[in-house]
């Protein structure tokens, strides 16, 4: 069966996010005061061909480690949709 | 009142996501067969001071529409949290 998961990958919370802070800049430019803190990361969907759900998310969890996401710098969060 | 919202920016579905096709590749290099597509976006979480959800929400979109994603290229989805 076919799993669609979904990995959020973000910067970790202690660490600085110069991409965040630069977007934050922008904001204020062009006019938008309220935003406080802006952080970002990646967002990724995997379609992954497996035999239950567990597997698929074990997939998903061995490519968020080897590949996607780095652990000295960023967190990630695995999501099942549907 | 602060709030916190998440956006999702995703290359629109009828576009090729090379950075995706990439990553797949990579994948494929570290053994891991069962991923039969990815797609990469950003994942954006913003704090934000307003009133209400419903203002924070506006917020997030005006910030979305005028910044955060380009409409010929991405799709965005706002998701408000706790």
């Amino acid at each position: 069966m076919t799993y669609n998961v979904q990995i959020r990958v973000m910067p970790l919370k202690e660490l600085l996010d110069p991409q965040g802070k630069a977007v934050m800049g922008g904001l204020r430019n062009l006019g938008i005061q309220s935003v406080e803190d802006v952080r970002i990361g990646k967002h990724i969907t995997l379609q992954i061909e497996a035999e239950s759900e567990a597997a698929a998310k074990d997939i998903a969890d061995a490519a968020s480690k080897k590949l996607l996401a780095n652990p000295v710098m960023e967190f990630y969060e695995i999501e099942m949709i549907n």
